[in-house]
């Protein structure tokens, strides 16, 4: 059950400090994570050089690490920035883009969680339970969708990790290992936006910058994203509306909005 | 004269089948080539680095090579993919962006062509001419814009090559080199959306996945794209609308919208 | 005073002639950068490989360079392209993202000021700051957002640099260290989206195209800027609605709307 009052309290907390949020990102949502935080309230901020990725993230809020077009230079500048973070108690969400995709991308997930110890770690039910099988490595790739196996994943991510691991879908389950949490909102439709999980992921790094609490910090990120979510796909005929549309209900989300919607 | 039902079968083929299309592509279209393939109901990937290009290629139903932004790590994975997804005929589409405008464009058009042998080349009237010109070294630039030449460039380079050959414009021009076919569908105002020939591509990319045919299924490409193009043009007020409005079309395209509209 | 029959010509003569504008920027807003262009109806062109970047930037009517994401390879290819371009007499227009922010930012900066010399540079109040400081190098970081400062900052780094210096804000001042002019256009609402101060760098860099008198070309490119985004705000609900309605009214601008909202 999530308590209203702390969320907006929290929403409120984003737009009144504006936090500067550093994302190491992919080229494919950049755009729309900006405006996805700008819309929220946040301050956001994209670099990925070596030589400026340690002092951008020393003067962040949170950063975002997303692998969706890594390459080894970039993997370098993410490792530099949330070690950097990591030394300096700020929070890193961690978005392992199309982990179990490819060897190189699962590779590079276990070197980003040893190194960089994500505070949060959000991916869809195959990338979770692929993180966790490299992680466990006594399992091959499982094919199976189950949110349920994908759930016992994700506490056990967390157990090892020590980070809240968020997996989203029609239900989104945010968990620590020990308390798991669910979010019932959203729609369908929103898997069709390209980015709109990288979306979440920066989202949620938004909420952690300014509520300590990383379990409730990551309960919020997603139920934002789920009411913004589904008061936008019921105004949208399509993928295209759905961009824009969520981008207005972000920017538009009140409390009463959300006391109308939650679930 | 395009079959309606050959055409509907090969989408609903995409919607059911959802193919995963790897795109080795530009910074400025990505969101949009992305959210282009899941209005469709295909499945995008972006991966461009040399260590997972061959492997993600491996995976895919179809490679889409653009060179918008090129640069030579971006070349060397984009050979790297397309001389894999050849080696297991899986379709390679290739969008020559700027041919012609810089030497350095059109020598790597020229390598592209004959290390990955592209199954369809899809480019603009001066693009085609380029390409054409590079192949046979006999001309110097040629400034004009008439389309009679482009499609004769298209035809000899669609013999010499071995490719299907797609010229887009008023008329898009499709050619294996002895069958020329067109599709009259479309609106002017897309060319003022950046990249809206680059989402073609990608969408007859998604064709070719579902398709060996490899004429017919850039015809069908091309015929969705001028189908849904020439419905959003109609409800756009500029070129911001047009860019959401083509992809909610893409998006509820169905049978109706295609027999009403198509010419 | 804007001359309104001056501005229309500029208008006019961007959408006649259809300037190449080349442009070295960053991967945020690369596609609203084109299509902010092409709303316009200048031509743009993104080219940042060190193979073809002065090849590009000597076809084109003007040059933009963005440092938003910048890294060492890019740096390279900036001033490559800008150094080919102040040789040619082409305008150069540059946008100092996050000057200030990073110490790597803030040298990048100074060294394409020293080496490209820009016709125009644009900037939010902060950056033209954080320049006039760097090159004066006297001031320790200043915190304060005054706008008086930061005209009198802009004056000074106009007369230093030889260039035209905007400073966009609520008003948007521009100055060649002598003359002093300002633009009252705009809504509080655009600074929500992401990049709209890189289209407006782009924007600049279109009339400068056309329009020798770098100072009127810069006043020319921020009261459209500003007279667009006034009319899109008024109908737009949130930041996602803004992005696309701004880039319809770039498309449909005519003299009757500028004489209707230009203050």
């Amino acid at each position: 059950m999530i308590d209203i009052q702390s969320l907006v309290n929290d929403l409120n907390a984003v737009r009144a400090k504006s936090p500067l949020v550093h994302n190491i990102t992919n080229y494919v949502v950049m755009n729309n994570t900006a405006n996805g935080l700008l819309a929220l309230g946040a301050s956001p901020v994209m670099a990925h050089s070596l030589e400026e990725a340690a002092e951008m993230a020393s003067i962040a809020s949170a950063l975002v690490i997303n692998i969706g077009t890594l390459e080894p230079q970039w993997v370098e500048a993410m490792l530099l920035a949330g070690k950097t973070a990591l030394s300096k108690n700020i929070p890193v969400v961690f978005d392992p883009v199309g982990a179990g995709a490819t060897s190189y991308r699962t590779r590079v997930c276990k070197q980003i969680i040893e190194e960089c110890r994500p505070t949060i770690i959000r991916g869809n039910a195959s990338e979770i339970m692929a993180l966790h099988q490299a992680n466990i490595k006594t399992k091959g790739v499982d094919s199976t969708d189950s949110s349920d196996i994908a759930v016992s994943s994700a506490q056990s991510l967390a157990l090892q990790t020590g980070a809240v691991v968020v997996v989203s879908g029609q239900t989104d389950y945010i968990t620590d290992g020990k308390n798991t949490q669910t979010v019932e909102n959203g729609n369908p439709m929103m898997a069709r936006v390209t980015g709109m999980g990288c979306t979440a992921t920066a989202v949620v790094a938004a909420f952690a910058a300014v509520d300590p609490d990383a379990l409730q910090a990551a309960v919020h990120g997603m139920a934002v994203m789920g009411i913004a979510g589904e008061i936008a796909s019921g105004k949208s005929r399509g993928n295209g509306s759905l961009q824009v549309n969520f981008l207005d209900e972000l920017y538009n989300l009140d409390e009463t909005a959300i006391k109308n919607i939650i679930k």
